[in-house]
């Protein structure tokens, strides 16, 4: 087989390796199969392509055109993905290792597709919170929007997702409205390149969105700006290397980091063997060792179990072990491939020697294992390895040595505070695991070990069929951890969006903040559509446009009757004497529901138009009792307008109940689900 | 006068300076009078007192705790604040930058004890954002909490003001959980010792929650964890040394820094001379130039106006300026003090001339002015200076030297483009403001240089009576900036509690994560409370508890009552042709308000009872219509409580309506306030 020449893409082109390309090696095989790397690309070409041509672009579009953008990638990969997992086997991954790197990243993809489209705006700026009131008749208000950054996201990836790795920052980067250049590690950067050229050739892209470096991004950082950010994947001595530029630290640049963590499982003191728990435990520790070859940033290297279990759990566990096949991770019999390359297999028997200094190993011998249907001499193969740790508290390098491969300490503890306190000395992780059935035990690691991890995941027998897994970082849940860890955050939804915008205190006038939001601000200009808003269709209702209604008394007998025709006949409405004595009554009062009942009939158009449903409310408060005789009035503004599909559009509006001496009754937001045409 | 010792706090005992003290001039005398410094304090005794004795006494307390620990401490410096007045005017500073100093830290911390009221829970975690659904069947779901970080959190401050200064970041710190260990700049230490003298002495404080250094912090930043976080304000340069080191590099120790920035002020294109934005752009330009003398991290240091519009605003300005009264703090008719120090000074004087190369002066001459009821020679003071830079476009210096006294540049610009271009120049800013009565002229600048700022300021003739000033950061709105400014955020309410703690991502089932949280989850355990939850006030009623009503049919005489009560005889529920040809409506269909109102019959219980009032409702969501014949029924479950006062507390309910199929008809959050006493 030729060797497949990894190209870079930069500025629009695809520029092939240079002379002093590195050569790739097969997981599996050990041969040569590819050559990446530059000889220098351009940089600052680069950059200059991402700002000027790749931001604009970006820019131009809404979150809503981003989001649709993204959807419609995340169904392209998935379209050609059988091309993606034919390549990667050569990584030594699996099958099921694919589904974790290729359809995790395209899952992700359309999980920020989706929380675009329903969370954020179909507009260029994202309002981050409520306005808040910073004077007394509300004529200057505070609102915080985020814009996205003006530069250029530089992604750094690690070897062992190829694509999820790309994905998990590329989605929500792009989302931001802000391109991308990704530099992935060379070990698996052909598996990205595919994916890279999959993407550009869609033609859903815009120009300078998306470029590749393969091979080093030679003076690229020491070129950013305050607009651009790096984020890395990889390991804490490369991370400490590129965030102690001095360039990087002059200015501020954004730098987050996920690198090392000696990620914790704590097996709860309620799971005893003979429980469903005892057993998901030893399924996830096993399937955490052995997925990915235990290459994944997030796989259980510290098992913690009550001193009294740990010989059950090295028993249960070895047992699964033991029946792990190891072999060509094309076969299907296969449960776990080779690791990346015989560098990275010499590697995690360097950490396992550590390791070993202080714990014994009790599982797996690398001298001595089976291999399938591969040479084991030549590829990078590896068993699971499990370590005990009689002396966790003296113990040090089992706390802070990450062997990037299929290897695990199992340490025992004394009690919850003790399993707490070894779970912290990983001195950060990205992820810890309790499995209990007992919620009160939940909440003590929360508390007690919350902020030492990024996730901490929790299982048991009511959850266990539909849980996503210790080692999966979802796109909704943040991904990151303080100190070893990198001290950084990705994903989480919309935050993740956020890594890659600035967020901007803006103070002023209500029009002014209505201008910038392009949400109606109460106090801002009130606009007159020329008829009954409900008679205008979705595109014709402007933000602020306003109906007044006359006031409508509101008598006792109207209170009467609501209140028996509903069965609502709670004393502060129907018991003068209860009603008074109450502390926020001055006497029986109209029910909350009859005020907005009748605002409804106050305000609504009754023939049939535009407005298709009423589909909800929001942060409805009531300011003020209505006693019998008093009289309200309604006002409805067109707040925001959001598009929902091609036939219709969620308008929310702003809704005051006033009483007649102009004091405010009642406030809330209602939701109705407009139509495009009339 | 005998010297002034300035001790430390630290892990408990107050420490006099040691024999290397530096001496402190008074700035409006210059003589010397005070001594602080330290011959080396115990750094990690101080930490270990922070983490083992701050840390858990304030974990102890819950979030309101904290947040009326800090409406007691702001009462009580308000009560002493004379006593800081009349030490603060040795700083130069007059009554008026008391008011800033002084007034605006205590008036900061007010805001983050009625934030910490109204907007985080009675408890010790701090749930962040919406549940999310993981898993089909909601058996195992996600919820990001905070939690405090287990560290101290070292605060490092700028001279100029020693007590809003301390208080921006210890107010946050303080509700977040976290101790904190000040350490405020020599020049104006004296009045922070005074600050923290009054705080201590109140008895407010638990033991170990705060700590002082006066002088050098030794080798503390080396000792720090990932549970410590560092929080400094002052110059590039020592923001750029401090994150430099390698111990916070190598353990991504959070490091915030709110450094330089060169703050621009815009004048609309449309703010021409004699209208009302003209005026008020004089006035902000000149308050912020000479506000503290200019010593702002905040104030304008260049001001941009149309090019036509330049001429007039040096006229305007420099009219204003010239009536600037110059000399004793102390004196009732002073505007403008001294600066801190004559070292200050000079450092003004060195940046005033970096910028006399690239701008020229057209107001002020720092050796020709009158001080009043001062001695100019030996006092720090400076009269304001105003530059013109005729090329900004081809200058370099005005956008990036900060002279930190009275000193600022106008430049003009050719059009709202250029004028962004020329903002965003700062390379990263903490604010800029923008005059102007054109909501558009607000959205253009937001949307062009809002990613390179933390804050953009907008003011005109609606919103000058109540604004608070382009130089004023508010305990609700983020202060920081990206870039040059330190890519740091502070403040902004609940975010700027967030920077002290850590969010974690939590996943499991509905059970674990109400434990967690102590907020009820859909899918939870549900309580029997042994009685109608109407009947059991607030301390009796459990998170969980809940009410099942029996099913109540909805009757198409039913919808014509309510219909014609209301008022509300929309089509949907009328015409039965309309709507069908509505895409929702299988035919007509029951009023939203119909079924929340028969719900409230269904679940109320009438009689007087702990149940004060309904107070609101959030989240109304209809899922699916109700027509005649189709009936329901209610749940009615406790989701939260928060105490209000010494009498009651909100509780939200979880409300679900299903229909005899049990199909989800409608779901929302209720709110009522309950009696703490049957």
């Amino acid at each position: 087989m030729s060797l497949l020449e990894i190209n870079s893409f930069a500025a629009g082109s695809w520029i092939a390796p240079g002379t002093g390309a590195r050569e790739i090696e097969n997981a599996v095989s050990g041969e040569v199969m590819a050559r990446a790397g530059n000889d220098g690309l351009d940089a600052q070409a680069m950059l200059d392509h991402a700002v000027n041509i790749g931001g604009p672009n970006l820019r131009a579009m809404t979150f809503h055109d981003r989001a649709r953008m993204l959807k419609a990638l995340a169904a392209h990969l998935n379209e050609k993905k059988q091309a993606l997992y034919d390549l990667s086997f050569a990584t030594g991954a699996t099958q099921a290792d694919h589904m974790i790197d290729i359809d995790g990243g395209i899952g992700t993809m359309f999980v920020f597709a989706s929380k675009g489209r329903r969370e954020m705006p179909d507009a260029h700026v994202y309002l981050d919170g409520d306005v808040e009131q910073l004077s007394r008749s509300g004529s200057f208000l505070g609102q915080h929007i985020c814009t996205p950054m003006r530069g250029a996201a530089v992604h750094i990836n690690a070897f062992n997702f190829p694509v999820w790795g790309m994905l998990e920052k590329l989605a929500p980067t792009l989302l931001a409205g802000m391109p991308a250049i990704v530099k992935p590690a060379t070990a698996t950067c052909y598996v990205t390149e595919l994916a890279v050229r999959i993407m550009l050739e869609s033609g859903l892209l815009p120009e300078g969105a998306l470029q590749l470096v393969t091979g080093g991004l030679g003076d690229m950082l020491d070129r950013l700006t305050c607009q651009d950010m790096v984020s890395f994947t990889g390991s804490a001595d490369t991370a400490l290397k590129l965030r102690s530029a001095p360039h990087i630290l002059k200015n501020s640049i954004r730098f987050v980091a996920e690198q090392d963590s000696l990620n914790a499982s704590i097996l709860g003191p309620d799971a005893t063997p003979g429980t469903p728990e005892f057993d998901l435990f030893v399924k996830e520790v096993h399937r955490e060792m052995t997925a990915k070859a235990g290459q994944k940033c997030t796989a259980i290297r510290r098992i913690m179990a009550p001193q009294a279990q740990v010989d059950a759990v090295i028993e249960a566990l070895s047992a699964r072990l033991s029946k792990t096949v190891i072999g060509d991770p094309r076969a299907e019999t296969t449960r776990m491939g080779a690791l990346v390359s015989n560098s990275q297999k010499r590697d995690v028997l360097e950490k396992a020697q550590i390791l070993g200094a202080e714990a014994e190993r009790v599982f797996g011998d690398p001298e001595n294992f089976d291999v399938q249907g591969a040479d084991a001499d030549k590829g990078a193969f590896l068993p699971p390895m499990l370590f005990h740790c009689a002396d966790p508290d003296g113990a040090q390098r089992v706390h802070d040595t990450e062997a990037f491969g299929p290897v695990s300490t199992i340490m025992g503890y004394r009690d919850l505070d003790h399993a707490v306190a070894l779970v912290n000395r990983g001195g950060g992780s990205l992820v810890a695991s309790v499995i209990t059935h007992d919620p009160e035990v939940a909440r003590e690691v929360a508390l007690g070990a919350g902020a030492f991890h990024g996730r901490i995941y929790f299982n048991n027998r009511d959850s266990m069929k539909e849980s996503t897994g210790h080692g999966s970082p979802l796109p909704h849940m943040v991904h990151g951890g303080p100190g070893r860890a990198g001290g950084g955050e990705e994903l989480g939804g919309v935050r993740g969006v956020m890594h890659y915008m600035q967020r901007t205190a803006i103070q002023g006038s209500p029009d002014i903040l209505t201008a910038i939001g392009r949400q109606w601000v109460p106090g801002a200009a009130e606009k007159d559509g020329g008829a009954h808003p409900f008679t205008r269709n979705f595109h014709e209702l402007e933000i602020g446009e306003t109906l007044h209604t006359p006031l409508r008394q509101v008598t006792l007998e109207d209170i009467e009757t609501f209140a028996h025709f509903t069965g609502d006949t709670f004393y502060a409405h129907m018991d003068e004497d209860a009603a008074q004595r109450n502390p926020f009554f001055p006497g029986r009062v109209a029910h909350g529901y009859l005020l907005i009942s009748f605002a409804a009939g106050m305000f609504v158009e009754p023939n049939e138009g535009p407005v298709l449903a009423n589909t909800g409310l929001d942060n409805l408060r009531f300011m003020k009792p209505v006693q019998s005789g008093d009289s309200i009035k309604v006002r409805l503004t067109v707040k925001k307008k959001t598009p929902r599909n091609e036939e219709y559009g969620e308008v929310r509006w702003h809704v005051t109940l006033t009483n007649q001496d102009g004091e405010l009754v009642a406030e809330y937001d209602l939701l109705t689900m407009n139509a495009f045409q009339s």
